[in-house]
């Protein structure tokens, strides 16, 4: 009975990534390439992450998924997608003649278990660190080592960017296949110690659109887009390369804030109109502007993605006095001890010089609270068996 | 006595315009010539116009003018530059040898005398018509019957516009001194008479940016803004001249929509970036392109300026209904029987499928008031004596 293995198991981590040059607009809806290449920052695990466990047994009777504890449907075109992909790079590498650690894997069923640690409420792109940690999983599971950009990519075109850390490019490639749509490492976490990342969790007034749809109805609808994607963006990836390589912060945060201001402006010009801001992220972006200009320089980057929440970049030595400028405008309306999760942040007073400067009408708990994490590394194996999202029967086990 | 004419007065009305394909940049900050054309409809004066009266006497020691009742800086460089221009023109005229009515007027001093019949409070772009009345009453004051563009174009860009009734365009011109730029008249106000342009005034939260200040970082900043100037606009141009002259509806609406849109989003390119849409607006957005969905056409327009207001375009019998949707929208905070002014709008019942269609949350007093208006006529004389601003000594006659 200790013998017998009737269920192989592994999980894995991955984390989120944001975007400082962004993606928006697909030129293959179904191989999911993108119209321009794409740069982010790998978010640290320890705050944002999604853990998932894939498990194989000849038991089995069908390919099921289960997203936070809830069991969701396993034919959804996306996820079918990533495990054909994943299936096909397993058989290509065992025709190839390697060793076959798990015979017959290929034709058991598969069972999925994820989960995020992170309230999908925060309207953080849940996806792509899925998408990354699903195939991770998969990749570990049938053993496979090429490159897994395209299977993510099929699941969600950022969950390529999730498959390693520090600061990522996805290559936008030209082949139709997509072969060449892949991500690459720009530099690696350890790169740039003193970056900060404070996520600014804003109240969600209203159900947007999402990103699938409203990236096509650009595509379709906007001219500005096309320009972007084909006369800006270009540029704009060797630019804001060269300030992650040099680690060039002015460079880096005021890229970062105009890629964020321009993909919103394309948005602005789809037809209908999309607005992922609020009134709230408006006011966020101009305290950050009022800082800087009160600083003289760009000590504080924001970016925003499809939704209100701001993500704001920051050397480390800025942060507690951006908190307390952001604790200044938006007065924590309760709990004001919860208002800031993940790093620890020194509490520090607020010159008079700056509270004048912040220009901004106060808005009592405009921000529900910040998130306060770093630049992280890719998806991790967990070696531990009591990680296990899955018991030994394949079934979710109760939540601890 | 009587034979006595110690005052030479004339007094003019001028309306405002909407730009339904919007003037943003100059390409000559000194000349205002602006780097694309613009198209727009002027609004009829029985609800939005200014008054001017222009005044030239031996007796004036020195130019003078007063807005809405108080002495404004007569140096000011914009209105200077008008005044330079009328009399360059009024002194070509005389030399081409035309019969002077007012022998040596060109030596007197001007009092000049504008009021607004609208609160500066409805955001409407007031400059606009102000110097398209200047640049009227100083022509007839200095009998100069030749092109004003430039006059009023020097005051305020889109002044040229209000030149004009009906449906106008501003051909931005290619030549460096400017002498190309002009406003003409593309359809008189007789020639759509079942258009109507409701005003939703949105109560004004913050000061915004100057549109002078905004346009030139705009034009500094934005890529986006140089490619809509040199590659979408002038194709648009085209197609709503033709809109217009075919009295498409359809047509209109949409690129009128698509041209804002447009025009908002070249803001937000700007760094720092521009927003002069407020949560309000984009809801108002929303409720436009809600109805037009329900009705499966579009049946009404938004534009939006410099500004939170929004500028609605629709056939006359769109309008009552259209109006209770926005009092379902924006339910009137109070004084409901104030809600709208200016031509009447029949009241009508909602039906239960627009209710249910309207996904757009109510927000009570978001729409302050709504003004009723219609395409109008280009700048009047006002023949009545009574009607001066100035009275006998050259100076604002109390207000009645």
């Amino acid at each position: 009975m200790a013998s017998e293995k009737p269920l192989v198991a592994v999980t894995c981590t991955a984390p989120v990534n944001i975007a400082v040059i962004k993606y928006w607009g697909k030129r293959d809806e179904d191989l999911i390439l993108p119209i321009n290449s794409s740069l982010s920052v790998t978010l640290h695990q320890d705050q944002l992450k999604t853990t998932t466990t894939a498990a194989i047994s000849k038991d089995f009777t069908e390919d099921r998924i289960w997203l936070n504890g809830r069991e969701e449907d396993v034919g959804q075109p996306r996820l079918q997608a990533c495990l054909r992909e994943i299936r096909r790079l397993a058989r290509k590498r065992r025709s190839a003649g390697d060793e076959d650690p798990l015979p017959l894997s290929l034709s058991y069923k598969v069972h999925i278990a994820s989960v995020n640690n992170f309230p999908t409420a925060a309207g953080l792109a849940s996806s792509a660190a899925g998408y990354a940690c699903l195939a991770y999983a998969l990749a570990r599971l049938y053993g496979v080592e090429s490159d897994l950009s395209e299977v993510a990519r099929r699941g969600s075109g950022s969950a390529c960017r999730s498959l390693y850390g520090g600061f990522v490019e996805w290559q936008m490639g030209e082949r139709a296949d997509g072969k060449d749509s892949i991500a690459r490492q720009v530099a690696p976490e350890s790169h740039w110690p003193e970056l900060r990342v404070l996520i600014l969790v804003v109240s969600a007034e209203k159900k947007l659109m999402g990103s699938t749809a409203g990236m096509q109805t650009s595509v379709e609808t906007s001219s500005l887009l096309r320009f972007r994607a084909e006369s800006v963006v270009p540029a704009r990836m060797a630019e804001m390369t060269r300030c992650v390589q040099e680690r060039d912060f002015q460079g880096f945060g005021q890229l970062t804030m105009k890629d964020s201001n321009q993909f919103h402006a394309t948005c602005l010009d789809t037809f209908p109109p999309i607005s992922y801001l609020s009134d709230t992220s408006r006011r966020i972006v101009q305290l950050v502007h009022c800082f800087n200009a009160h600083h003289g320089q760009t000590k504080v980057a924001y970016t925003f993605d499809a939704g209100p929440n701001a993500v704001v970049f920051a050397l480390d030595d800025t942060v507690p006095e951006f908190v307390a400028a952001v604790r200044q405008c938006f007065p924590p309306e309760s709990n004001g001890d919860k208002f800031l999760k993940g790093l620890p942040v020194r509490p520090v007073p607020l010159s008079d010089e700056l509270k004048a400067a912040l220009d901004v009408d106060p808005t009592p708990g405009g921000v529900k609270y910040i998130i306060a994490t770093q630049v992280g590394p890719g998806p991790q194996i967990l070696d531990d068996r009591q990680a296990h999202l899955l018991g030994p029967d394949g079934l979710p086990k109760p939540a601890a």
